[in-house]
């Protein structure tokens, strides 16, 4: 693996080897080891075209505790706003000693740009681009979904797919790089997907995708899945009166938010997932949200070991980037 | 010690405790050992919803000379911005793996919630909240009028209290939460405080306060204090025109500045301070700022050991917390 | 040398000294060594007043690779927008523990100040104020002159300086910091400068600086330099029409531009330099700036090897500061 850009590179046998190395990460943190030394005197930057508090605190936590130095560039207030190009900001980091770059923008297709221009050597990471991909984010949640419903009596998973599982991911498909990379992931990993949303908000070819499409919440969930992944509502898109394009933030949680009583009617053994940070009251109410089947907090934690692993095996194998023009 | 919320949940001895912690750090900060590594592999993260550059650095500060990781996180253009609650937030960086959180909010009490809530269970500090409490500024006061007053031949103040000591606070009391946090600790650890500020800036509780209210500065300061704390005036505040709430700059900087005049006729022994920023010309001359009395700066060097304190309190005994969901 | 606040204020064998240690920091890095113990348990804090991401990271860069901890305190948000002085600020850094201040001001002369007013006792390094100077700039471009064009057949240029080459200045001298800083430090180190403005950009007393002033650029570049530096535009000072004090852009480019045609014309042997961000089709065209004598990214990783350089002259050799107002 060179860099992670969308989670369609990844066939199985590549997204199990990342999960099983981010099961190893989390052993090693919960026996207070903390901190490997792995990636000591590598460099990883941060390249953040996008606010994402959370994403960036995540990688930013997973490469320190791999002993990483880490540079966060915000595009805000810096060069870039002034005009500069991506590739000029990218030659610029690299000749810095950046060793890997991660990558947030709102253009769908940069992070693969940054790879495969030419303009640097060292492996870009896609930590989202506009509605495309979040690789990161999807394995996160195979990896929990996994710890959840495919491990061993001793609470082992490694070497283990995600077939037979089925996966019901509600809400604004549309714009949602989160669903794209699950449906991506989720489906190399043998689990069979089904799509929940307004009809307004199923992207035209999402039909083609390897995924069923469904506009009835309750209908989906009456076939009893394994785990129920919402999606979080960019609150800025919704209309007030209902009149258009997405339905009011009353009529969306009426149908498609996880309510109490459609907690209620799910299995016994299914999860409840969010990728944060969350609506509550819309689409996803707080008994749904706090509840014992919620793996949303330990979302988070997981996110952590999986891009332990992902620097861990675009770096860790491969030798220190030299400060380019540094030597004679 | 679990939390640190409120100057006024110190006892005596805690506080001598905390203090005495403080001069032990101090002392090998000044023998250039620097870096202690006791808090290796433990992460801080410092969670901001105001801006205080300040705090923040001191925090990040002392951390980091005990070898913690530190992890900045600004509520500014963050997912808080996007509505996500205080409880999200606080579940996010805890399962991103933070050891502690030292946070800052503009609401009185947000740190108390955080930490009782059971919302997460690692040790929470109050970096100041609203108009309420600023614990570890009170401790670095106190801190500060130890080690002028109360210290041994050879320097040593450790065990100490402040008995028999009197220190006069003087201005915003109303909007102040370093001078609510001065009143508990300083009283707490045997001193006498005397309040001054004009009688608009009273608040209506403080007369039941273990403190003397004064409303004339200079008869406060005939009776011979051993320390006068200057507190910070909010520009904002102030009425141009003189005629409202607050007097006018000129006015307030007459009646209650601490100016060249007043500086003379202070006891030889007593120590002027101020929690900074200062505004120069307003509640303090630039030659009270800037004599030799002044422990201005030092105050800022003892925030440093003060906090390194309070952290190896809260955390070294402490086991590393583990990963959220880390673990099988 | 106790700070760096001005080219001018190196002679030639300090300047010469800096550029053989930033050789020496180059080749560690190309080793792969990455992280010098050099300056461990030391503080250096990055005090911006102007935005300016990539000196930031350089330097943040340069110290991290010492094993330094840095501090970065944005004026912006902080205590200094609400009117706090430059000297409270600098009181307050080194109270926190800071051995070193980066500067960068918009104010011509805010280093000078700090480092001479008696405010604080450690160095200062000015990272670019106003129009006035920007000495690592000038260092790590003299650097990138020497590696080209006076290294010996091993590759080796240290203890040599640049008698005998000729460099080209082109653009917006007026305003320009790294013009002023470049004309002191190449002409220092034995280099003959020539400056290539319109009349109405170059400084009323630049007649009298040790370098020539031509307004033609063909003219300038017929004599055949060793090293042409583009500068900087500033996009905001350009009238749109053309008809101030600043040509319009395509009248820019047309007069002053490395264009590909001019580029055909230089040396075999000659190198183009500019300090980014660049402005492509402005001041420089894409064919000028990604043609293999292009040294543009070369000078980034040279700016992190010169502050790598610098600092360690400031710092190596010093005690570790003791906090203020720590030791009894």
């Amino acid at each position: 693996m060179r860099h992670l850009l969308s989670a369609a590179d990844l066939d199985r046998d590549a997204a199990v080897a990342l999960l099983d190395t981010a099961e190893e990460m989390a052993v090693t943190q919960s026996r207070e080891i903390r901190k490997l030394p792995t990636l000591r005197g590598r460099t990883v930057v941060n390249l953040f075209f996008e606010d994402s508090t959370r994403t960036r605190i995540s990688f930013e936590a997973a490469a320190k505790r791999l002993s990483a130095d880490v540079i966060n560039f915000a595009a805000k207030g810096s060069s870039v706003s002034k005009g500069e190009s991506l590739k000029d900001t990218a030659q610029t980091l690299q000749a810095m000693g950046a060793d890997a770059v991660v990558i947030r923008h709102s253009a769908s297709g940069a992070p693969h740009r940054l790879a495969h221009s030419g303009w640097i050597d060292v492996p870009v990471v896609n930590a989202g681009d506009g509605t495309h991909q979040h690789p990161t984010q999807a394995l996160l949640d195979a990896y929990t979904v996994r710890r959840h419903l495919a491990a061993d009596d001793d609470g082992d998973s490694r070497g283990r797919d995600l077939s037979g599982l089925r996966v019901v991911v509600v809400g604004d498909v549309l714009h949602s790089r989160v669903a794209r990379s699950n449906v991506d992931l989720l489906t190399t990993l043998g689990a069979q997907v089904t799509l929940v949303a307004p009809p307004t908000l199923v992207p035209v070819g999402a039909h083609a995708w390897p995924a069923d499409v469904e506009y009835d919440l309750d209908a989906a969930l009456a076939t009893g899945p394994d785990a129920v992944m919402m999606l979080r509502v960019q609150r800025e898109r919704m209309s007030s009166s209902g009149g258009g394009f997405f339905p009011s933030p009353q009529e969306y949680h009426r149908r498609y938010g996880l309510t109490g009583a459609r907690l209620a009617r799910l299995p016994e053994h299914a999860i409840v997932m969010h990728p944060g940070p969350m609506n509550r009251g819309l689409e996803i109410s707080a008994e749904a949200a706090d509840s014992p089947r919620s793996t949303i907090v330990e979302q988070v934690a997981n996110g952590v070991s999986v891009r332990m692993a992902v620097l861990y095996h675009l770096l860790a194998g491969a030798p220190a980037a030299t400060t380019q023009g540094a030597s004679a």
